[in-house]
């Protein structure tokens, strides 16, 4: 089979259109977000403190005297949809890679801060007690949580695996992970007071999509010739390639602080794509000169959503599923570390002082202090 | 409105026959917990390592040297279908309380191994954007939540709040919470290995149904003449008591702590009701001389589903919420510092030396050690 040719005149597919109303959830999160930043206090009683710059950061960090304990959980979000659908068509069961996908969302975030995951906690709730009898689907989720943890040297400390027919959708499964992690020694935190000009950005590479844009991708595949079995490169079917496992970066973050090197910040890129790079509230500008190679299926969607650049990369990660944010002189050694452990790396440009935006020069493109609203 | 008589003659309505069938989950469960111990020993290249007795607890436990970490998820459950019906009959929205129900889920179960809990992170995916466009019922969520992390004294990190259309199912909600608490100083830590006959059992009081047993409670509604409606004493509908919110008991092992009382063993009375005071594996026989009065909507659910003492106690906690096993000589203290913030405290029985099993006198009922398979 050859790779679809993208069609030539069908309209852009953005995000919004893919369904996901920010207006509509934005508010409340405003609402919560101003709630939790008044009740940070009540850490005083117990003899400890927040650490204030953690608030909107990606995990919540907590200074109880002989380090910080970091904490955060994420979902996963629709990508089970996409696995369901192509165990319908293959046969095969993809949670196993589903399992990892979870995990990467509350370990790449909580990692961000510095902090070395320790515990793990699974939250598995499905549409009804029907989901867990398809044993080789059951089995592929705990083998893929199990070998996630094991990649991550952290340990699995329990969970939830209720049964919530009329909440979850009926043969569906939301699945969600909780992750609690030590910065230990305190230098090891992160949460940008150095970030500054001269600071070297390290992107690391992405397998694929990861977890986020996966409503705009499934809503995709609704407009493809053969669906989810589309070739993306011969040989591989569009299905498969989204179902690639998100990357777990802790091992890499684990082995830079060993090898001396103390990131000044990080930013998992997930949600809003390259948007990320803005994610500290700091006023700088941020200058990429290299972009990574992007992989396959995200130039795929880009070409079969009509996408340009400026579009696709405030969308998607587009090759980069992880920015470190290092002193100049660690960033070649940097992408020497992440490579040792089979991770691509690249020291794709610099911070300079300058209004806050992101300059894309190889694509000609820009994102201003307006395109991340929420952190 | 006078309250509704019990049916005559209408067949038992058993927590099986309400949907949720374990034997699917289970061997889901076992496997999960077999990965999970396995990974366990991460633990140790980080110089740290896990309190073994907390596996199977209701929060797992990590020894990091100058205190222990205690961290959990967990989910609310259906609760929030009869919020939800109840906001359709009466135009109010009860998401208040719900927001405590499921903090009280984790700080309820966090606080069992000792912990005093210090982070908060909210769980909340909904099936769409749209549910978070009803502001009463949005802001409902965060004063509840924000309220019930203020009487707790627990900072909120922050969390997630997806838009799960297809996952979750249209128009509800998933409610979950994760907590990360610290057991210091480590002499708090009670996982039950000081647990042995001659200690107290001191029941605290429920304020209703709390958050287990809601399968069966909304399958009952369906029965009843003015379903939610229908008054379970005068002036108080059905609907109106199930949603008492759950009672949030960290002040009371907060106090008891500081009244320098340290609890053996604690259990959460939650799914299986009573059965989750065998939940230690010890080998104990646990002699109940003293109930306490049975909230009037769980008397009113035994009655209306048929339910003989022994099933209406093995599925509800029936106005006990929370059981403290303590040193026979602390057990009227534990009573008084309960009851001075509020909580009505029981010395209910002791522990004895024989068989595995509940006694449970003034009902002349009994639950042997196959009674709770699953810890």
């Amino acid at each position: 089979m050859k790779p679809a040719a993208p069609p030539e005149r069908s309209a852009t597919l953005s995000y919004e259109q893919a369904g996901v109303d920010y207006d509509l959830i934005d508010p409340l999160k405003v609402a919560a977000q101003r709630a939790a930043a008044a009740t940070g206090a009540h850490l005083a009683a117990h003899g400890f403190s927040e650490v204030a710059a953690s608030r909107g950061e990606s995990a919540y960090v907590v200074d109880v005297g002989p380090f910080y304990i970091a904490s955060i959980v994420e979902c996963l979000g629709s990508k089970a949809l996409v696995a369901d659908e192509m165990q319908r068509l293959t046969g095969r069961s993809y949670y196993d890679g589903i399992a990892q996908d979870t995990i990467a969302m509350a370990i790449n975030d909580l990692i961000t801060v510095g902090a070395t995951p320790l515990v793990v906690q699974a939250y598995w709730a499905a549409g009804g007690s029907e989901w867990f009898a398809d044993a080789q689907r059951a089995n592929a989720l705990v083998a893929g949580w199990k070998r996630a943890c094991d990649t991550c040297g952290v340990a699995w400390g329990g969970g939830e695996t209720p049964a919530l027919a009329g909440i979850v959708a009926d043969g569906r499964i939301d699945l969600a992970a909780s992750c609690t992690g030590l910065i230990n020694p305190k230098e090891r935190l992160s949460v940008g007071d150095k970030l500054g000009p001269g600071d070297a950005i390290v992107l690391l590479s992405s397998s694929g999509i990861h977890a986020n844009g996966l409503s705009l991708a499934r809503k995709l595949a609704e407009r493809l010739p053969q669906g989810y079995l589309t070739p993306v490169t011969p040989g591989l079917s569009y299905g498969d390639a989204l179902l690639a496992p998100t990357v777990l970066y802790s091992p890499v973050t684990e082995a830079l602080y060993k090898a001396g090197i103390t990131p000044h910040y990080c930013a998992n890129i997930t949600g809003h794509g390259w948007r990320k790079l803005l994610r500290h509230p700091a006023t700088h500008t941020y200058r990429i000169h290299s972009v990574p190679q992007v992989t396959p299926v995200l130039k795929f969607i880009q070409q079969h959503a009509n996408q340009d650049d400026r579009e696709a990369y405030g969308t998607f990660n587009m090759g980069a599923g992880f920015a470190l944010f290092v002193k100049a002189e660690d960033a070649q050694r940097t992408v020497a570390v992440a490579e040792a452990l089979g991770v691509q790396a690249l020291v794709a440009g610099q911070i300079e002082t300058g209004a806050k935006r992101l300059i894309i020069e190889p694509l000609s493109i820009e994102f201003g202090d307006d395109a991340l609203q929420l952190r």
